[in-house]
C-alpha cells in the first residue's frame, strides 16, 4: 500500500514535501502510519509569510484578544479531542498517557488564555514598572517596557508530547505576539499535525500565526536571528548542537532548551513502611515508570531511598510493577503502552543494559515481556525495568538516561551524602522528596533547588490533590540548570515575557507617559 | 629597563605568572607599563578555591550583608579613586572619562548595595511569589524561590572600562552569592587590577569572593558548568566564540553577553536650527564621538537627521568638533584623551576607511591630528572623524563599526524609513530620539524598542538633567539584542535574579511554608 505522506501546513496552505519521506511505524503493530519529508517545501517562504503576515495580525490583536484566539483554538481542539486520542494509540499511548498529552496541552493553553485575558494589558506592549526617578529634579525618569520582537517563533518539538509540548510553547508565543512554526519530532508528527489541522480548521488564529513542518528543516536556522526565539524539547546532544548554530552564537537568537535529565525522588527517613509517605512513594514511582512507558523527560530516573529501607521499597516497588499489563492501548486491563518505535527500545535496551552493569535488575526483563493484544516483537513494548544499584559512586545511575520504563532504585546514608548523590545529576528538570519529616523536607528542598526547575513536595496532606512529581505546571515553571539544558518555560506570565524584548525607556516623566498611554 | 609582571590575585593570594608576556603601552607614551601573563598560574586550584571558600563564605552572609560588604568596597574604591584616575590617564584616558569608568563604577556598585540592603530579605533566599494553588481544597499549592547556584561567576570584561565593567558585574553576582573571577582585558588589567587591589586592602569581602586573572584563561571554560554563570563584555565574535563552547552549549552555563553594537540617534523633523533640541542633539553626538575616545559600546555610530536638516547639523557638528582638543589626559585643554593603544587605532583607521567608503568624511582626518602634550604618533591619538553618507542603502554604516570617535551622519525620510534603517543595525545596547514632538517620540520609540535595550529621549525639558544616551544606569537593563548580545545586565535587582536558580516549589501550604521560613 502506498501511505501517503504527512503534510505541512505552509503560507495557510497544506502542501506535502517530495520525496519518498521517512517511514513512522505504528508502535502497536508495526504497520506504516505514514511518510515524513520537507523535501521540496520552501521553508524561507514560509519564515517569510510568518514574518509578514503572521506578525502583523497577531500585532493588530491585544494581549486579551489574543488571549481569546488562543483559548477558541484550544476549545477547538478539546471538542474533537477523541480523534487526537485515537491517534495516540497508534503511537503507544493509552488512554492515561493520551490525557496527559491532548488534555495536558488543552488545559495549558486555557491557563495561558486566562491569564492573558486576567494578567495583560488591552494593549500589545507591556509597560513594567513605575518610573524610577534618574535625577532630583523629577524632571528625568526611567522604566522598563516590554515589546514584541520583529521575528518568529520556532519550536522544536521531542516525540513524546506532539500536543502539549506544542501548547505549551505555543501560547505564550502567540500571546507574545509572535507566529510561531513548529518543527514536531517524526516518530509523532502526524498526531502534531493532526492538532494544527483541528486549530486550522477552528479558524481561531489570524493568518500566518501558526505554521507547520513535517519533517527536516535545513537552512530554516540560517533565517533566523536577533529577534527571533527558538523553543527547544528533547535530547541534550541536540540542544547542544543547535545552540551551537550562529542563529545563536553569532546573531543571538533567543534559546530555550528544555532537556531530558535524571531527575530524582527522594524518600524520608521517616517513611518507614506502614506510614503513608512510603506508600505514596511506591506509587509515585511506578506511576513515572509507567506513565507514557515511561518517556516523560521530567520521570524519576533516580529513586533514592534510605539505605534501611532500600530492600522494603524494592519489594513494594517490585509488588506494583508486577500489576503492570502491558499492551495495545485500549486492549483489556492494559496499563501501560508501547514505547513510540523499535528504535526508541533499542534505544532503552542499551541503557538499560548500561545502567544493569552497576548494579542489577530487579525488576523486568529487557528482552522479554508478555502483551495484550499486541505482538511484543512487532510492536515496540518493553517489561518496566527496575535497576537496583548500590554502589551508588559508580557513576551510570547518575549520567545513563535510559528514556523508557526505566528507574534505578539507590540507597543513601546521611542528608549530606543524599544532597551528594543528588547533585551528581548536574542538573533535573523534577525532584521529589515523600516525606512528612518537615525538617528532612526543609534540608533536602533547600540542599537540591540549586539543581533543580521544579521540586515538588508529597506527603499524606498534599496527596489528594497533588498532581505528582511527572507533571509540568503552566503556572509554574518548567525546565531546569545543566543536563536539563539550563532554560525556563511556562511558569505563568513569565513564558509570555521571555518572549518580549524588555527596552529600558529614559526621559522626561510626561513623555515617557505619552509613549505608554 | 625590566618592566614587572602584572600579578594575578588568585586562592587569596598575589601571584605573578611566567614567561615574558604581553607587554602594554601607555596610551599616551607608548612606554610599556607593564607586561601581562597568566603562564604557570594554576587556574583549576583558583575554581576550586571559589567554589569551596567563595562561596561558603559568601553563603554565610544574608542579602543585606552582602549588600555591606560591597558597600565597604565600593567606599574603599572611593577613597582611593586618584589612583585608580591617574593609572587611567595611562590608558588615555581623560579625568572626565576616568570619572565616568571610575565613579561610574562605584556608584553603580553603591545602588547595588541600595537594593540589596533594602529590596531583599534579610535571608539567603528570595521567596518570589506567593503560592498559588493547584488544587480546590486547598491542600496543594505552588511557588517560587530562587537560591545562590552551586557555581561562579567568570567575568570577561571588554578594555574600555576595567572598573565600571568589573563592578557592574561584581556587585549583582556578589549580592547574588556568586564568587567571581575577574578577567580583565589585556590593554587596561593593571587599572582592573589595583581596582581589585584596593578591594582587597579594604577586607570588605569574605576570602574567595573576588580573584583576578590578569592574561589569558586557558581551559578555564572547561571548569565550568550549569552552576555557573559568564559575563561577558566585548565584541560580538568574541561573544559568538564563547558563547559556542562546550560550557554553554553542552553544559548550560547561563551566558550573558553584552557586545558592541550600531547605537543610533535620531533627530526630528521638529527639531530645526533655532529650536534646542537641534542643540541638544549636536551636543550629544559630540560627546559620544569624544568621551572615551569614542571606545564605548553604547556610543552613537549612526545619527539619523531629517534629509532637509543634514547639511546643518553637519555643520553644527563640525563647529563643535573643532573645539576638541586632543591631548595627553591632563595636558592643558584637552578634552579628548588617546585610544587605549596603537593597535586599536590601526583598527579604527581600517574601519573608518570603509565607512569614508561608502560615503565622505566631513570632519577629521584618520592619518593625522594635532596633539597637545604627547607624540601624535607614539601616542594612540585619532581626531574625531565625522562620515556623512547619503546612500542610506550602503550596507556599511549599518554593519562597520569603528571603536573610536568615529560616527556616521545620514539623512531619513519619513517615519517608515527611519524605522527600517534603525532596524538595519541588528540589535542595538542603546538608542536616542531627541525630539519635543511627542507624535514623532512615540512613533520612533515603539518602532524602535524591539531592536534596543535602551532608548533615551531627549529634550528641553529633560536635558539638564539627563545622564545622556551612552551611560547605562544601574536601575535600567543594559544590553541589547541580536548585534548587541541578546543579553541584558543591570536593571536592578533584576541583575541579581539572573545570577540566581529560580525553583518550582509544590506542595502543602503549611509544608511550603515550612520550606521558606
Amino acid at each position: 500500500m502506498n501511505i501517503a505522506r504527512l503534510p505541512s501546513y505552509l503560507e495557510g496552505v497544506w502542501r506535502t514535501g517530495s520525496g519518498e519521506g521517512t517511514p513512522v511505524a505504528d508502535a502497536v503493530t508495526g504497520e506504516t502510519v505514514t511518510r515524513v519529508t520537507s523535501e521540496g517545501l520552501d521553508l524561507a517562504a514560509a519564515v517569510a509569510y510568518a514574518r509578514r503576515t503572521g506578525l502583523a495580525g497577531l500585532g493588530e490583536l491585544t494581549f486579551p484578544q489574543r488571549a481569546a484566539a488562543i483559548k477558541a483554538a484550544a476549545l477547538a481542539l478539546q471538542e474533537r479531542r477523541q480523534e487526537l486520542y485515537e491517534l495516540s494509540a497508534r503511537a503507544g499511548a493509552t488512554q492515561r498517557d493520551a490525557v496527559v498529552d491532548v488534555d495536558g496541552g488543552i488545559g495549558t493553553a486555557l491557563v495561558y488564555a486566562s491569564l492573558g485575558r486576567k494578567g495583560l494589558p488591552e494593549h500589545t506592549l507591556i509597560v513594567e514598572d513605575d518610573p524610577v526617578a534618574l535625577g532630583k529634579g523629577g524632571t528625568f525618569a526611567g522604566r522598563h517596557i516590554l515589546t514584541t520582537p520583529h521575528g518568529i517563533c520556532l519550536q522544536i518539538n521531542a516525540f513524546n508530547f506532539p500536543v502539549w509540548g506544542m501548547l505549551e510553547k505555543l501560547a505564550p508565543a502567540l500571546l507574545a505576539g509572535l507566529p510561531t512554526i513548529v518543527k514536531p519530532a517524526t516518530p509523532t508528527a502526524y498526531i502534531a499535525a493532526h492538532a494544527v489541522r483541528l486549530i486550522v480548521e477552528s479558524g481561531a488564529l489570524p493568518p500566518g500565526a501558526v505554521q507547520l513542518v513535517s519533517g527536516s528543516v535545513p537552512g530554516l536556522l540560517d533565517l533566523l536571528g536577533g529577534q527571533d526565539h527558538i523553543g527547544f524539547t528533547g535530547s541534550a546532544a541536540t540542544a547542544d548542537r543547535l545552540r551551537s548554530d550562529p542563529a545563536v552564537t553569532r546573531r543571538s537568537a533567543r534559546f530555550n532548551a528544555e532537556a531530558d535529565s535524571l531527575n530524582c525522588s527522594v524518600l524520608g527517613p521517616d517513611a518507614v513502611p506502614g506510614r503513608p509517605e512510603f506508600e505514596l512513594f511506591a506509587d509515585a514511582l511506578v506511576t513515572e515508570m509507567t506513565v507514557k512507558a515511561g518517556q516523560k523527560c521530567t520521570a524519576i530516573r533516580r529513586a533514592f531511598v534510605p539505605a534501611g529501607l532500600i530492600d522494603a521499597v524494592c519489594e513494594a516497588v517490585q509488588a506494583r510493577l508486577a500489576k503492570v499489563v502491558v499492551g495495545a492501548p485500549g486492549a483489556d486491563g492494559v496499563t501501560m503502552g508501547a514505547l513510540v518505535g523499535l528504535a526508541q527500545r533499542a534505544e532503552v535496551r542499551g541503557a538499560a543494559g548500561r545502567l544493569a552493569a552497576a548494579g542489577s535488575i530487579v525488576y523486568g526483563d529487557p528482552r522479554k515481556v508478555e502483551v495484550v493484544g499486541a505482538d511484543a516483537e512487532r510492536g515496540a513494548f518493553l517489561s518496566p525495568l527496575l535497576v537496583r544499584v548500590d554502589d551508588v559512586a559508580r557513576p551510570e545511575p547518575h549520567q545513563v538516561e535510559a528514556f523508557g520504563p526505566v528507574s534505578t532504585l539507590m540507597p543513601y546514608g546521611d542528608v549530606s551524602d543524599l544532597l551528594d548523590l543528588v547533585a551528581r545529576g548536574a542538573g533535573s528538570l523534577a525532584g521529589s522528596v515523600v516525606s512528612y519529616d518537615r525538617d528532612f523536607v526543609r534540608q533536602v528542598v533547600l540542599g537540591a533547588a540549586a539543581h533543580h526547575g521544579r521540586i515538588l513536595v508529597l506527603d499524606r496532606d498534599s496527596a489528594a490533590e497533588s498532581t505528582g512529581h511527572g507533571i509540568p505546571m503552566p503556572q509554574l515553571v518548567h525546565g531546569g540548570p545543566g543536563r536539563a539544558g539550563g532554560g525556563q518555560e511556562e511558569g505563568g506570565l513569565r513564558a509570555v515575557y521571555a518572549h518580549l524584548q524588555r527596552t529600558a525607556l529614559q526621559g522626561g516623566p510626561a513623555t515617557l507617559d505619552s509613549i505608554i498611554r
